[in-house]
């Protein structure tokens, strides 16, 4: 980062402490903020533009925030944008990049050679396939299942990086073009990249990427993200959570049989119109464990 | 804008002076820069994330932005964002909004009511329909015939903008909702947003919107937005003149003309290949009256 | 439409019927299907690309698509595309354009002559504005009134296209480029495109045009394409109806009360934590009258 | 693909015959068209429908579509679209989803077991790093050393897939989960997807990566794709390669070079206002070598 120069732009000074600072994310991997525009107010000030007049006296900054989230309206969100330096492993990057609407440089292992640096899970991290999910993780490994599988990881990896130098290498021998000698090495290994969204298209992606169905490995930079945008725009951040992240939505037949619950009907999957799946799913979100997004 | 804070983002201090400040285009509208992320400098660092080491000795900064803008690396570009504050009529407004790659806060007509201000034509800027080109624009109206439709336009727009608020009048009437009373008014009448956008798409949007062929009431606002980005990103601003503005682009079967005439050999329409438009267009091209974009 | 040839691509009979009738909306506006991509199988076998082995059994197609959509899945439903041509008022295109994620050719008034069709409401759907809203209608107005706007809104733009016609004329004169006249024209005026769009995105646009707090005449557009997407892919649709169109979404403030209430204690405003505005949109869910999506 | 169905959709009989069918890549990859929406009369349609009467009596629709692609209109191409099935290596995949306008579903390695299929390339396509170009390939490896290279990516290989399948195993075991197991297989191992994009994008996307400066892997599946859109669109094939492929773009000092040059004057880098590399780059334009981009 610069010293410290005069802007008259939109300034968060919490943001001003956070920028360049790595959050260390995984075993060698971090999230850190590179540049930011605009803030709670900057979300406001579009707004006004937008609904004019009738929105100066109604409400106060953070009311008309939220007023916006919980309308759905998603433009004003999109006048604030981020820049993020991430290290992550390459399988968390095939996972973040479907997300489309964000600028991205990665490194390019066709011009450079990449680090020896590769993703090896804590053992606690290492889980069975779900039983009730095709996606997703069971239970924890037996410790000596768990040793089994952190001794393949890390030697698989490392005799890969051998290999990778070995052609890569030009002592003795012609050496392989490095777009050439990268397809041996693992998913596990970590690549960089600069990415630049805007809060709209970052809150779609928290809100996937934060949830307990996403990949705990992607999840916790999500977190890690949740917690920069937190300083970012408090306000924004606040609504979102009360709108989105914490939110609830029943379908038409989930709406039917809570209205029958309220009136005192007692329902049942039988008598509710949803598959065992969707009943249990209802269920489950009346007590209150979360959203069941994928 | 607010008072100067101290930031250590990327800071461009020729900006700062322009922030804020309302740069005049047509008879009532205006471009002023509300807020911008990134600098040259920028550009680079995400180049060199990128690319990697292999870029850190071989070139300076401006000889690197060059290379990128003459082999058509786009997303170094796109890590840079400007804000603009845009007043306009709404038939630009209307061509504007094909540019889908850009955040937009429009001022609504449904919330709020519009002003009275309508754009109105300089006379030297009432010109005949192109005979050469079915869009565009010939030669200027003589002077009565300028003068009959100025007193056209004005009359109608300013008609039309007192029906507007005859509908809207509740004073002994219900009066009519905004979102209708506001179809009576003509696309002459300005509107404004906040207009936010990347680099990289923002050079597409001048490209097409700063040529000739573009109408001129758009190009105006561009010619203030290519000041703006001079100011800016200047080593950007220079490779995208030098590479994109001033660059022509010639065909397979142009360079097989060019070629033949580098050898030596007279070139004619009739021995080209090409026909009598692609002809006109490729000697307009070597005799360097500018690109034929649409 | 061409005549009938044989296809091996997916194709929906049902479909084919519909191809290139138009759709009357409005008074001279319409809705017609030029073509269309993919079908309900279409969805199942992009899904069971992405989710292989385990969704081959486990559901049925209808089952796969619920589950696809209940699960905000959206990639699946991208691979259907449709294409419509659609004749609509200048003001409805200015709306419906703010959605950026679909292709759209629009008659181009710079090229060409706009015909004499303006959109002129019917009086029953002439309203006020309404008082509790910013956005939006209230009351019709009384029949005196409505009939005075219609006699404003005809006689505008009567004269307005009069005088479009004798800016443009080269009769006696050098006649003023399209590309001006044309500003004199109200927003009430028609204009076509085709547009193309694929179907997750399709469905976000009618989830926020056909909802009851979108401009009537944007909605009664969304209301054609309803019909036309309930045609072309039944199962998609009839998911869509129910977790997206009738479902409800509530806020963590509005999960807390209504856990409350199924455990049986009386929730008011003042103890639900909800700002009196939260509070009369939680309760209109609770009964049913519809989201309040802006 | 189904048995044939009569439709009054545009039809290309040449893709019809093209369609299932899969085109074999690289050695266990292909690219098989799905679906097809559009052809050459569609584009030349929508085209019609933007520029109106002005269009319909003054060019055939060969010649239109030639105008559209000389002029840079985009809109009327995107009104086609294509869906291709397509297997190929992950660091393949990784390189094609940085075109991020067009949608995908990829084969997930969280819901499913890989299958033990990884690229292995032919001799004659293992090179050295590039001496001249930081990114790409210079000469093949001597024979022996290919060898090398070739034992190392097999085993690689091998051992990382039956590392996978013993971590994923559930005799005797707990078994990990997929999601994890899969981050030891090296980027050479195949994956599928559905993509989906059009013809606008398409050109782009194969200008990029049938270009001679992409990486041999891409280029192949970008050369099939060629194949595939010349039966699909012909005109417009044809056009892209007179205007895109075929093209040259020269940069304001390399027109001043060539303006000086027709002009008979010899002109050297020295004198020509260029550096070195771009000097070099312009000689090579001259003579013919095709367009330097990166």
């Amino acid at each position: 980062m610069s010293d410290p120069q005069p802007t008259r732009r939109a300034t968060v000074p919490a943001m001003e402490e956070r920028l360049g600072q790595p959050i260390p994310v995984l075993d060698h991997g971090f999230v850190r903020v590179v540049d930011y525009m605009g803030d709670d107010a900057a979300i406001v000030q579009a707004a006004r533009v937008s609904y004019g007049a009738g929105t100066k006296t109604a409400r106060d900054d953070r009311g008309l925030i939220r007023y916006l989230m919980r309308h759905w309206h998603s433009t004003p969100f999109e006048m604030c944008e981020i820049k993020l330096h991430v290290k992550l492993p390459v399988f968390v990057a095939r996972q973040w990049i479907r997300h489309r609407t964000a600028n991205v440089n990665e490194y390019s292992a066709r011009y450079s050679i990449l680090d020896r640096e590769f993703y090896t899970p804590a053992p606690e991290h290492l889980a069975a396939q779900s039983s009730l999910n095709n996606q997703g993780r069971g239970e924890s490994l037996p410790p000596e299942e768990a040793e089994r599988v952190l001794r393949i990881l890390r030697d698989d990896a490392s005799r890969a990086y051998d290999h990778y130098e070995a052609m890569l290498s030009t002592e003795g021998q012609t050496g392989l073009a490095r777009e050439l000698a990268r397809m041996t090495l693992p998913a596990s290994i970590y690549t960089q990249w600069y990415w630049k969204v805007d809060l709209h298209n970052l809150f779609h992606f928290l809100r996937l990427r934060a949830d307990p169905h996403a990949q705990y490995e992607i999840r916790v930079y999500a977190k890690a993200i949740c917690d920069i945008t937190r300083t970012w725009v408090p306000f924004a951040w606040e609504a979102f959570e009360d709108y989105r992240l914490n939110a609830v939505t029943f379908s038409r037949q989930g709406m039917d049989a809570l209205r029958r619950m309220l009136a005192g009907e007692t329902v049942t999957q039988e008598n509710s119109g949803m598959s065992k799946g969707e009943w249990r799913e209802f269920r489950t979100l009346l007590e209150g464990a979360g959203s069941p997004a994928a």
